[in-house]
This record gives structure tokens, sequence and C-alpha cells, in this order.
């Protein structure tokens, strides 16, 4: 009887690995390297190695695993192929066929990162309780997954989800990392809210600050002088908010999720964040969708192995 | 045996009725009047009787009848229930359960009318072949569909794929009908274009237009002034497009669908309006969906009796 799956999170660093029972219980989790060296080739082959080590410790045979989900960082394209894996090395690549391979012909089921962390997050995470959500993770970028009645919206060319190119700004002179101009990715992101600062302090000399005492400050430094009532740390942080706000009601108007699901670095910073962001999404949304419930991630690194096992469950 | 389905397209004018087999070919179609009196309280009944008077004619018993699909210009946001219908007088109504008491409880399912209509298109129209498109109605307002793997995407509130109510310009000073500022709608309906005609005439006296000829200038009046390349036309046609093709770019950032079908009067002024869309859009939409297949609608005003059929069959 199948009692085991195994939820696979691949990231530039480290692969995160959990053994899950078939009720979707976390029996055990651990992490092995990400070797990138030759373009990546050996990934595929340590992540099989050590679900195979982690079997025979626990005594689990074949037989006894339903499957294994895997998440990786770059687009799902078709059944398990994975386009451009940029950080790993990768291009054109058939994950699910190499592993399966691998591992006497298991189940695998491949999903982009971004999305998996939504699946994790709605399935026992922050938006537990929700058929429908969006997570938005406000981290070094920002990541999205949309999950439409329980399933992961993986798009055409597996772009489903890719809201921090959402273009907020056509007027912008600076390029974001993927080629264009404007994306929301530019202004919320850790480095959005890094950047939006240098360039308000450059650009209104006039105005004192705490923050001008700081040679590189980050994201944080600028949620920690908002906090002690910085007033241009108050306006800058305003600023993100309308933009980040204005992002939530574009894509309510889009796909009308039950509610949004926020994680990432940028989501610690808390109140002094969020409140602004309800209020603009609520003074911007479309009437219908004005009390879309906003809910804080729960599941952190975690995110990625949950949801990635939902998807063999 | 079930041989055949109905779809109906309730407008704030005529109620459009379809009838099919259950291969989905179009039988017989006919049109009944909209009676919006005494807050639209006898729509549903009319639509009951025309069906029954079809069904004598043709000789139809309930048991040769799968069901009825029916589309209404409101959110549905519910298992077949209406939530305000303002065209018609309606509040809160379940469509579904009404219909189905005065049909022998004939199945009934219900959808919003730009939704179904993007269905009908997908299964019948400018989007046969895909299974996941976005269609955009510009009309006198822009209406919007996302279909989703072959399904409607409903939304929390029955306000999914309300496209033409996407944030286009925080800055936008004039009100649009859903009482926002700078929806795409504001911009890129028939409407939008007049109002944009206007505008530009408005604030740039120095420029010579043969629209100035006009008094009140229509969209087509501006289409068919840069069909004959007015200088202040094309400009007009531009900056629209440039609106537009950012919209279809935003939408692409969150459901990455295979393709876009654009129907509504506006489509109909063609490569002068869809050639500058889909260039700005390719320059600003995420690089995966940079390809993203544009398609026109194919059924005009039977693309909702189509839709709505499909959700029956």
């Amino acid at each position: 009887m199948e009692k085991y799956a195994f939820g696979i999170d691949l990231g530039g660093t480290t692969v995160k690995l959990g053994l899950f029972t078939t009720e979707g219980e976390l029996e055990e989790k651990w992490e092995i390297p990400t070797r990138k060296e030759k373009n990546g080739e050996m990934i595929i082959g340590d992540i099989a190695s050590s679900i195979r080590e982690k079997m025979e410790e626990k005594h689990i045979s074949f037989e006894d695993v339903k499957g294994a989900g895997i998440a990786v960082p770059g687009a799902v394209i078709d059944d398990g192929i994975v386009n451009k894996c940029v950080n790993l090395g990768w291009g054109v690549k058939n994950v699910r066929k190499e592993l399966s391979y691998l591992l006497e012909e298991m189940t695998i089921k491949v999903a982009n990162d971004a999305n998996a962390a939504a699946l994790g997050e709605m399935w026992k995470g922050g938006g537990r309780g929700y058929d429908s959500i969006v997570m938005v993770t406000l981290g070094t970028g920002v990541g999205g997954g949309v999950i439409i009645d329980g399933k992961i919206l993986n798009g055409a060319n597996g772009a489903g989800g890719e809201i921090g190119h959402i273009n907020i700004d056509p007027e912008e002179t600076e390029v974001c990392g993927c080629g264009n101009r404007g994306c929301l990715e530019q202004y919320v992101s850790a480095t959005g809210y890094a950047r939006m600062t240098k360039k308000y302090l450059r650009e209104n000399k006039e105005k004192p600050s705490i923050l001008r005492d700081i040679e590189e400050p980050t994201a944080k430094d600028l949620f920690d002088a908002a906090k002690q009532h910085d007033g241009a740390a108050l306006e800058i942080v305003d600023k993100c908010s309308k933009i980040l706000g204005r992002g939530f009601a574009i894509i309510s108007a889009v796909v009308d999720p039950d509610a949004f699901v926020i994680g990432g670095g940028v989501s610690k910073a808390g109140d002094i964040v969020l409140d602004g962001v309800k209020e603009y999404y609520r003074a911007m949304a479309f009437h219908a969708s004005r009390d879309t419930k906003f809910e804080l991630a729960k599941l952190g690194n975690d995110a990625g192995i949950y949801g990635s096992v939902k998807i063999i469950l």
C-alpha cells in the first residue's frame, strides 16, 4: 500500500527534501547541496540518491511510495519539462522523465517553485481554508503563484503567476532583471524598496532623514526608520504601499482570488507595510473584490516541499 | 435520451436563445424582448415560457433535454446566484433555482455574460483549438473573460476577468463607470477612444486634424481619420494601443494564456488598432509570454448562447 510521498524543493544553493505520509503529514525533512558544476548535470542524480538513501534508512520500498513532486526554479512548459533554469545551468530538460528513470519509474510531477510554494501555503499555511489564492513572495525579487480551485495556474508558457513582472509604470527608466522596465518587482522586492529609498534620498536632498547616515540603506533599514517615524522613510514606504496595493488590485481584476497570501522578507516588516497596502488595495480594487482577504505566509522555507508533495497526493 | 440543450443569453434589451443538440450543433436561434418593468420580475418567467413553446413546437419532451445554460449581465457569486444585475433591476437572485422550478427541475447553470462569451469563443469561435484564453470585448465598455483549461475562471466574487477595470493609470483624474479612476475601460472602449480623442484635441490645440471638423468625434471617426493618415488621429490611436498592449502584458503576467481573443466594435477597426497593440504587447510582456497569439472573435452576438450552452454540455 502506498504510504509515503516525497516533496522536493530544488533551489540554487540547496535541495530541500521532505518525506510525507500520503495523509500529508511531514515525517522528516533534510537538505542536500545543489551541485551546479557541469551545467548542473549531477543535480537529478543527487536527488535520486538522497531519496534512495532515505528509503533504505526507513525501510521503505518503492511499492510504499505514491510518488514525488519537485519544485524547480524555472518555467515548467509541459508535462514535467523545464525550460531554462538559469540558476542551475539547465536548458530544456525533462525533469519528470529523468528523475522517474533513476527511481524505478516512480511517479514524478514537476512545478515551478513559486507556484509550488503557493500551493503549499494554501494547503497547510496562510491560505488554509481558501480554494483560490494568489501568493506573493516579497523577497530579493517578487515571486508569485496563482491557485484556482485548488490547482496551480501554470500558464501556457509556464509564466502564470509571474506577478513580479506586472508592468506598473511604463515610464520607468531603470531596467528590471527580466529586461523590461517598470515591473512590480522593481518597487516592492527587498531590492526594490532599497532602490526606491536611494532614489528618494537623491531626488529630495532637502528632506532630512536618519537614512542619510547609512551608506547603503536596505529595505530593513527603511522599515526600521519608518517605525521610528522618520518622515522620509514613511513617505517612501507609502509610495511603495500604493504601488503594491495597486498591483493586488490589478491581480483581482484578472483572477479575483479569495485571498492574497504574502510571504518573503519584506512581509516580516509587518503592519508598517501591510496596513498601507491593504488601504490602497481597498481604494483601487474593483468594487466586487474590495474585501479580498490578506493573509501572511506561514510555512517559510518549507512551503516548497509542502506544495510539491501536494501535486502528487 | 438527452438530445438537446438550451443556451440563453440574457441582455438588457433582448434575450437570445439557442436550441442546440448535445453534440453542440446550433439547431435554431431566436430572441424575445427583455421586460425590465417591475424590477425585471417577469424575465425568468418569459424565458421559461419561450423554452416551453419551442419544445412544444419541436415536439421535444423534458426527458430529451440535458439542461440550459444562462448568461446574465452581472456577477455570479455562487452556484447560480446572481448579485445585482443593475441593468435588469435585479438584486440578489437565485436564477438557477427559479428557472429550474419553472422548467420541471431542468438542470440549469448560470454564468456571467462576458465569461460565457469567452467560453463560446474558445469552443466554436476565434479561440478554437486553445485551452486557455482571455477574451477581451472592446465595446461601449471593456468586457473580459478568462478561460483556464477549458473552464471559466469565475472568481471569488464573480469578478474574474473584469479586465476592463485593471488600473492602468493611478494619476487619472476622470472617473470610470465603476467609480474608480484609471481603469483600462476608460482608454480603450469605444467610449474611451472617443474620450481620448476629445482630450487630445483639447490639449493639443496647435495640432491640425480632420477630426476638428466633427462636433463629437466617435471611435469610428478616429479610426477613419487614422486610416486617412491624419497625424493627430495616428498619435491618439498609438497612445491607446500602448495602453491596450500594456493591459494584455499585465494579464499575461498573471494568467499567461495561450491566446487573446479580441471582440467588440473597436476590434472591427482592424490592423490600424491591432498591429500597434501587438507590437506594444511584445515589447512589454514578460519574455516567456512574448509570443502569445492574438485572434479575432468570430461569433459576434452568438458567443453568449454558445458559451452558455457549453457549460451544460
